[in-house]
Formats: C-alpha cells, structure tokens, sequence
C-alpha cells in the first residue's frame, strides 16, 4: 500500500505535468541547438512554464561557449555503383567547402583498426568505421560503439585522411544519421555519420565491388560561430529549512538540430519538474528543490561546468540526473550505501513497488550534475530503460510521438517517490563516514 | 507432403534468387525514378542478371513518357512558433520558386471538408489535411487516406489556394515523408506531405496557437524535364509448346527517389523471376513463362500502358503481379473461379501447406497487368501481408535492411507452386465459359 501523503501514486495515475512541459517545449520550440537563438527561446520558453507552474527564483544564468552549426550536406556515392547516401555532419566537423570532397573510401572495422594504419596511409582518402551496436537495456553499448564517433575523426585526421564517415552510432533502421559530438582537433577533418541502411549499402558495395575502388562525394558545410551565449535555467520549491542543502534535480535543455529533443532531453527537464512538484503536493518540503535545466550539454557539458563553477561553495545535499529518454525505471544506485545504509534502504523500499531494483554498483551521476562530482557529494542514478533509447539518440526522430506516456509515468512516479524520501531528510544525505554536506 | 517435382520446397528452405535480385539491385542501381538515367541503369542491370540467370529473350521494349524530378524541398513554420519540418514534393507537384510560398495554413479534416470549402476562400493559402491512416494488413486504408494525395493539391488548387500539404499517406512514425503522384491540373499548385511527426506537430501547434495564424515558408523545386525515354524489361523461360498462350508475372522496375526501391518493388520481381526459375527447376515446363519488369509503374503505369498497346494481339493465358512488399503470402484468389473450378481447386490445394487461404473475392490484378485486364483474361491475385507496408512506401527508408528473409521465402515458395501449376496447365486457364485465351 502506498503511505499517507505519497504522491508517487497521483504520479502514476494521472500525471499531466512531464507530458506537458515536452509536448509545449517541443511543440513551441522545437530544437534547441546550444548556442543559438533556438536554445534561448527554450529558457525563456522553459522559465515561463516553471514560473506558471509554481516554482519560485526561476533564473537564467548565462555563460558564454563555442557554437558550431550545420550547413548543407549530402553523400553520393560516384563509383563503381552511383547512388546518394543519407548523412550528417558531426559536431566539430571541418567543411569539405561547397564543392566537396571526392575520394576513395576505405574500410576500417573498428577504432583500433584505424588507428593501426600506417601514418600517412590514409591521404587525400575517406576512412569509413563499419563497427556496430546493438540494442541493451543498460545502454552499455554506447561505451562500445561510441568511440567510432568520439575519436574516429581525430585518429583519421592524424593518419592524413581527407575526411572521416561513420556508421551511425544507434541501434535502428531508419534513413535518419545520428548526429553527436566528436573530438576537435588540430587539422580537423569533416567528420559525418551515415543512417544505418546507407552504412550497410556502402557495405554491401565493399562487398560487390570485387577489389574496385568505392568512391563517395562528401559535402559538409558547418560554420563555427566563436564564443556566444548560453545558459543555464533554474527554478526552486523552498524547503522549509534554509539551512539544508537542496536537493539537485538536472536535465539538459538543449538538444542536437535534427530532432525536436524530446527523449533527449525534453522529457528529463519533464520529469524532474514533475517529480518536484508531486513531492511537494502535500506540502512544503523540509529541503529546497531545486532544478537545473542545464544549458549546451550536447556539445560538451558547458552548462554543467559552468554550474559548477559558479555555484561549487554552495553545497548540493544530493545530485540526480534525468537524460536517458522517458521510458521505465528499473534500477536505483547511490554512491551512499555503505556510509548510510538507512536511507539507501528507505529509498529502496519507496521504490520497490515500481519494479525498480537496488543496484550495488556506485552510483556516478550523468552529464548535468558536475557539480555533485565536484563536490564529492551525494548521488542517485535513477537507470532508465535504454532498449530503444539508441533508435532515436541524436536523429530527426526524436520527436515527442516517441514518447510512451504509460512508461513515463511510471518514470515520474518513481522519480515521485524518491523526492519525497530525499527532500524531507533531516540528516546528512551521503552519511557520517563521508558526507558531501 | 510436397509432391515429386515440387520446387515450391526448395524456395521455402533456401532461395536464393529473389534475394540475389534484390540486394543486388539496391546496392549497385539503388533509387530508380521512372524516365531518368539512373532508371535505364536500372533496366541495363536487371537485363543483364535475368540473362545470368537462364532467361531467353530478354529486351528493353521502349517508349516515351513525362518527367518530372524533385529539387529542394524545405518546410519552416515560421509563426507562431517557429521550427523545421520535414516535406517532400509529390509527384507532379509544381515549383514554389527557389524563393518559395510564406503563407497561413488552413487545417481540413478530409478531402470532402476541403472540397466544402467555398470557391476563393483560400485564395494566398496553403491547404492542410489531417487525414490518418491505420495499418491494415490487406493495405486497404489505402483507398481510405489515399485521396488526400491523389486529389488534395487539385482540389486545393480549384479554391485558390496558394500550395497544399498533406499528412503523409503512411502508417509509420519516422521523419520520412511519403511521397507518390498527385493528380495534375491546369493551374497545378506546389505540393507536399508532411513526414507524421511533423505533421503531428503542425496539429499540436494549431490546438495551443489559440486562434493565431500558423505561417509556413514552403520550398519546392521541382522539374519537369519532358518526355524521356523509359522502358519494358522483359524475359522468357520458354514452354514446349509455344501455341499455348503465356503465364505473364509482372512487377515494375521503377521506384520513388527517394528510397531504394527495396520493398516498392525490387522485392516484387525478384519474386516473380525467383519462382519462374524455381518452376523451371525440374524441367522445361508446358507453357512460356514471360516476366515483365514494368517501367515508369509509380508515374502513372506508363509501362503496363505500353505493354498492353504494344501486345494487346498476343493473348496471355494468365496475368499475375507481385506489388506489395514482400512479406508473407496470406490469401489467393482468380477471376475463374466459377468457370474454371477444377484449376482453382488445384492452386487452393498446391497453397495451402503455406498458409494461403482461397478468397472468393474476384482477383482484379495490379498495376502492371493492364494487358490481362485489356484482354479480359485470366488473374490470380496473391495477397501479401500490407502491415508494414505502408510505414515504409514511398519513403526514404524503402530500403533492402525492411526485406525479412524468412517472410520473402515463404512468398517465393506460394509463388513457385502457383507457377508450376499454370505453367504445366494444358487447358484454357481461365475455363470454357468466358475464357481470354
């Protein structure tokens, strides 16, 4: 049975809150590409719906970062067997210019394979990765198949390669690149990602090509912008006692260009502030709640540093993030069960009609909550179900019709529960043996 | 049991052909839009493979026909919350100028809810219909949201409208607008179909713009470049006895730009060419099995016009056509069922160890059989399952990954059982009473 005053069951129930901050945020706004005029319509967007819906010093703080953006880009292939091809460019791409690149592609399985090659092997050519992923609840794959993005650019760059194609990291089959950012080097290269149809037709291609050279036509055109300006929105429920640190409820709020950054991360920014709300329904809670919709997370955790930065003597009695999508919970981990087990297992029993199972592992916190790193505070890691997470990550697909609202409710719900346990803690949230507070 | 001399066997365990076909023809032709070159490559391709494969008398019977090709294509909202979208041009579709149409966009349910609409009321507009679509797995929605396509832009044109867009004609939810033709007028006006996320984006924003206009900036360069050559592709696997009339499978060459033509409809002669080899497997059968990889199909069935003018004298004993993806066959029927029982008893009961149950619809043929029906001859439908059929037509991700190569099995397998019996049927195939040979 629920207790008396658990608001995780209207959560469950019948919440309204989360769906309607996406649906307006990407209805309204749409894609917010940090540094742009977008993402700053998104805070003000963003800063009016918190305000209407009751949270008190709702603020942008700004902060100033490098801004990159898309220009045109096609893929042809020229040779043996003509026919375009779907990409993008990733973040921190050079330009080919308008006129484009035409080179030989060459094939490569994975990183350590490029990475392999004979220095100077690869000029005036296209390394292409072929390595893929594949679909896990955990998301562990992207740990896997990620680095071909993260530094498949920068290692082709140093091996003298004219530019640099991936297959996209993600797990569906649609004609959709996935986007993402890549390493910036000296000497950088263009860097672009094909949808996975295209990377297996290209494949295929290697394959009937009987020794014959495979050509592709590449044109990427992206500008950097120089330093502009981003920020970071925040907005509060006042606990009771001023003198607790709050508990830190983060998302990010921009997202890459392609999509409408619903699953990422328009739903976490939802499910945060819903979970501040519902726990707070009954009445003020004994700590502060506060949000951060951090600002330039896609493009290198610019809000999350910037937060920190500016806020590392203030101390955060525990940090939680939301940036996985907006599909059901099924396991909690803290950095805290062994220094205070009684919360650690107050949370597990709040929990634990949801389906959501105690992890052993240390929790580590995401991209948006540096700031509890920093200050070697506390951390929940509420995992997120990540099966279909990499079918739409950074692609045109992440659109609000993604998003399930049975799973996130179940999502807000727990994230409901858990709220209510931290935001009327009385004592140290990490513990006595080593408290962040 | 199979019979001796099945080879609908050797088709379920382990074709080969149809697939061959297919991936071959995706990967080293790929789009294949009616008129163009990249069409005739289409065309110099599969003469080449149905020659490696045993066929006689292959040719590219020719003739003219209009083209039309896509340019650019942008779509942005631009008020009152501004955001890209994700269009295409339909086939047909006039140009908006390079400088494109901003205008407000009047919302209809229906094309009868637009045909309602009083003569100039949209005199500077663009017209938008909501209509959806469900899956089905006899495609029969088609009849019931195809409209908005065939007819929307030319009625919207009748009204004064400045352009029309439509939600998509498909059933899927990815950033992949369905293209396919549009009924041409005098007066023809630029348009569109709007990707389903998009499209149910533009409605979220009418519900919350509260009575504002919504203003799109519409871009559409498309071309119409004349008449071109197209063409026929045909190929035999001649019978003993040349004076009875042939079993014609048909399929078409061509595909929309803007996929590969996996499923719409490579798949569908690599089929037909699979079971016509299959068939053959044990022996040269009784009749000419004839295969026609008709062109210009998508455009307006330019080339099963022209089959038929320029063989209308030729009887063919009995016409079939594979059209529909390549998923799992579910359902045969004839046009002969009454005055030919015997043969209709005889397909019933080589099918059904497949799961292929008899309709006692009437078969009317598809698209590429327009000799059969001009001939008033014999047609055998097979149904395929149309579930996913229409997440995937006319889309960019029509593409060879959507091909199940278990499901493509069966359907060769049902294909190759009924042409063994048509092809080794000695007597008139569509019976006594009414029969077209």
């Amino acid at each position: 049975m629920a207790q008396p005053g658990d608001h995780a069951d209207i959560a469950l129930k019948g919440d309204t809150i989360a769906w309607d901050f996406v649906e307006g945020l990407t209805t309204e706004v749409g894609p917010r590409q940090a540094g742009t005029e977008a993402e700053a319509r998104g805070r003000e967007w963003s800063m009016n719906w918190l305000k209407a819906n009751g949270f008190a010093n709702v603020a942008d703080e700004p902060f100033m970062m490098d801004t990159w953006v898309r220009g045109t880009e096609t893929a042809q292939i020229v040779a043996p067997f003509p026919q375009p091809f779907h990409v993008a460019a990733l973040g921190g791409s050079a330009s080919t210019g308008p006129d484009g690149i035409t080179a030989e592609v060459v094939m490569f399985r994975t990183v350590a394979d490029l990475q392999a090659a004979p220095a100077g092997s690869l000029t005036g050519k296209i390394a292409y990765i072929s390595h893929s992923m594949t679909r896990t609840q955990d998301g562990s794959q992207y740990g896997f198949a990620g680095p071909a993005r993260w530094v498949g650019a920068s290692i082709a760059a140093s091996k003298g390669a004219a530019a640099s194609i991936i297959k996209s990291v993600g797990t569906d089959y649609h004609r959709n690149p996935h986007t993402g950012g890549t390493q910036v080097v000296d000497g950088m290269i263009p860097a672009g990602a094909l949808s996975l149809p295209d990377a297996a037709n290209l494949e295929r291609m290697f394959a009937r090509a009987g020794g014959r050279p495979v050509t592709m036509k590449l044109v990427l055109t992206p500008q950097k912008l120089g330093k502009t300006r981003s920020g970071n929105v925040v907005g509060e429920i006042v606990g009771t006692d001023p003198s607790l640190p709050p508990v830190l409820l983060a998302c990010h709020l921009d997202s890459w260009d392609l999509g409408t950054g619903a699953f990422d991360d328009g739903a976490g920014c939802g499910i945060v502030a819903a979970a501040a709300r519902h726990a707070s329904a009954a009445g003020q809670p004994l700590r502060t709640i506060r949000v951060l919709f951090a600002g330039a997370e896609e493009t290198g955790l610019w809000g999350s540093k910037a937060y920190s930065a500016a806020h590392i003597d203030e101390p955060i009695g525990v940090g939680l993030e939301s940036d996985f999508g907006a599909d059901r919970i099924w396991q909690i981990q803290t950095n805290f069960g062994q220094s205070n087990p009684a919360l650690a297992a107050k949370l597990a029993a709040a929990t634990a009609r949801f389906g959501v199972a105690p992890s052993a592992a240390v929790a580590t916190g995401g991209a948006d909550i540096n700031i509890s790193r920093d200050q070697k505070g506390a951390i929940i890691d509420l995992q997120q179900d990540g099966t279909r997470y990499f079918d739409l990550h950074h692609t045109p697909d992440d659109t609000l019709d993604k998003i399930d609202p049975v799973q996130l409710r179940q999502n807000v719900a727990v994230w409901t529960a858990v709220v209510q346990v931290l935001a009327n803690e009385p004592g140290p949230i990490k513990g006595a043996v080593e408290s962040g507070e």
